[in-house]
C-alpha cells in the first residue's frame, strides 16, 4: 500500500487506528475453546466488530509462535481473511526482527510473500544491511523501533553519544538514507508522547506507529497534538484495551464499542490537519 | 543445561562447535525434495553426520518461518529430534526476539515451553524488560546481540557515548545486572575477532556464541586466542561451511568431512585452557 493511500483511508475512515491482534489463548473467552481454531474464530469476530473503525490491524507474531503449529495456521488464516474481506486494511507483522542480510531476506520473504503483510516491525540493532532486505518490495514497509513505550526504552535508547545524540535520534536520522518515507515507519511509543515533538523535527513527514495507547498509559490526545502531521502520519494502536474489552460472549460488541470510541475521538483530531475537510 | 554441563560436554567432546542448521529448501540436494519433508530429512542427515563433533546447534528462525506451517512442523520435529536422540546437546533458537514485557513472555514460552530449545538469542534494543521475561526458566540462556558480525554493526553498536563508552559495551555492562554467566552469553561475530580481547575483560567468564566463521570470513584460531577463557567460553557457530559442502547424494559425508575437520581444530587450540587435560 502507497503512503498516499493509506492517507485516503484515514480520511475516508476518520481514523487512524490500528487493532492490535494479540491473541492469548488464555484470555479468549471460554466458549471460543470449543472451536476448531479459538484464535482465529476470535480475530474473525474482532477483525467484522471492528473494521468499520480502524485502518490497520496488527498481529503480534510472539502470541501466534508461542502455539507452534496451529499458531501459524491461525496467523495465516487471520492475515488472509483481512486481506480477502477487507483487502484496503494496512496489515503489520509486529515481529521486530532483524539480522544479517541472508536471515533479514528470509524473514522479508515469509512476511511479504508467503503471508501478504504489508509491513513489519524491525529492531535497529545491527544496522543497515538487517534492514535493506526488507526494501526491496515495492509498497512494502519497514516499520523501525525508535522509541518504544516500555520502561526498559531507558536504558539503551535515550545513550546520549559524544556529540548529545541520543541512540534513537541516531536511529532515525541514519535509518533516513535506507529508504523514504514511502516505505520507512517509526515506532515510537505513546507513553513518550512528548518526545513526539522532537521527533517530528527529524521525521515531519513520516508515519510513526504508536503503540501504548490504553493498557500501557499513553494518551491519545497528547499523541495527537504532538504527533500529528499533514498526511495524518500516525498509525495508534490499540490491543488489550478493545479485544478484552469483555470476556463474554459479548466479546465482539464490547470490542465495537471500544473501538468505535476511539475511532470518534480521532476523527476530531483529524480536523487539526489543515486543508482536509 | 548448565554451563558446568557445557563445559564438560566440551572437553568430552574436544570440540565448541555449534552446527548452525540455517536449512534453506532452496539450496538442498534437490534429491531430497521428494521427502515429505525435504527440511527435517536434510536437517536429520546433518545432525547424525556432524553429531560427534558438535556440542551445539542452532537453528535460525528465519528460514523455517519463511516456509509457514511447514516451516513451523520442521523446526519442531529438528528440535525434538537432537533432544530425543543427542540430550546433550545444546539448542539455540537463533530468533534475535525481544519486545515489551508480555510479548517477550510469549516467545520464552515459546522456545523454551513449547520447543525445548536451551537458549535463545535476543537483541538488546527495548532494554531490561524486554530480556528478563527469558531468564525466569533455569537452566535456560539468553545470548543476547553485542557485537555481531555484519558490515552494520557499525551503524549503532560502535557508537561512543559521551563517556567514551561504545554501545556494545554498555550492553555487556548493563546486562550483567539482569542476570548472571549461568544464564546469560553473548553474541559476538568473528568477524570481530581483534575485539574480543576487549570484551574479555568486561565479560571474562561469560560464554560467547561466534557465528561468522567461514562464510563470513572469520578466523577460527583468531577467536580462540581473543576468546578463551578458563571454562572455554566459546561455542563458534559454522553453518553454510558444513551444510553446503556439497549438494548430492553425498552431502551428508562432506558435512561431517567439515565438522570433523573443525572439531580437530578446536580441540588444539582446547589444550591452551591451563588445568585441563
Amino acid at each position: 500500500m502507497s503512503k498516499q493511500e493509506l492517507f485516503n483511508n484515514i480520511i475516508r475512515k476518520q481514523s487512524f487506528l490500528c487493532v492490535g491482534l494479540d491473541t492469548d489463548i488464555q484470555k479468549i473467552p471460554p466458549h471460543l475453546l470449543q472451536e476448531d481454531d479459538p484464535v482465529f474464530a476470535f480475530n474473525e469476530a474482532i477483525i467484522d466488530a471492528t473494521q468499520a473503525y480502524c485502518v490497520a490491524y496488527k498481529l503480534n507474531l510472539a502470541f501466534y509462535e508461542t502455539l507452534g503449529v496451529r499458531g501459524q495456521i491461525a496467523l495465516e488464516k487471520t492475515a488472509a481473511y483481512i486481506r480477502r474481506k477487507y483487502p484496503d486494511r494496512f496489515i503489520i507483522a509486529d515481529a521486530k526482527r532483524g539480522d544479517i542480510g541472508n536471515t533479514s531476506e528470509m524473514y522479508a520473504r515469509a512476511f511479504f510473500e508467503s503471508t501478504g503483510f504489508d509491513a513489519v516491525t524491525v529492531a535497529p540493532y545491527m544496522g543497515e544491511d538487517s534492514v535493506k532486505p526488507f526494501l526491496v518490495y515495492p509498497e512494502k514497509w519497514v516499520i523501525l523501533l525508535a522509541l518504544t513505550s516500555n520502561k526498559g526504552s531507558q536504558d539503551f535508547q535515550l545513550t546520549t553519544d559524544a556529540q548529545g545524540e541520543r541512540l534513537f535520534e541516531k536511529v532515525l536520522k541514519k535509518s533516513q538514507e535506507w529508504a523514504s518515507d514511502e516505505q520507512m515507519m517509526y515506532v515510537v511509543g505513546a507513553t513518550q508522547a512528548k518526545m513526539l515533538e522532537e521527533i517530528r523535527k527529524i521525521v515531519p513527514n513520516h508515519f510513526l506507529l504508536v503503540p501504548g495507547v490504553g493498557a500501557q498509559g499513553g494518551s491519545l490526545e497528547e499523541v495527537a497534538r504532538y504527533g500529528l502531521n499533514s498526511q495524518c502520519g500516525l498509525l495508534v494502536n490499540s490491543s488489550r484495551q478493545i479485544i478484552y474489552a469483555d470476556s463474554t460472549e459479548r466479546f465482539a460488541e464490547a470490542a465495537r464499542r471500544e473501538a468505535q470510541k476511539l475511532q470518534e475521538e480521532m476523527s476530531k483530531y483529524l480536523q487539526w490537519i489543515p486543508n482536509v475537510k
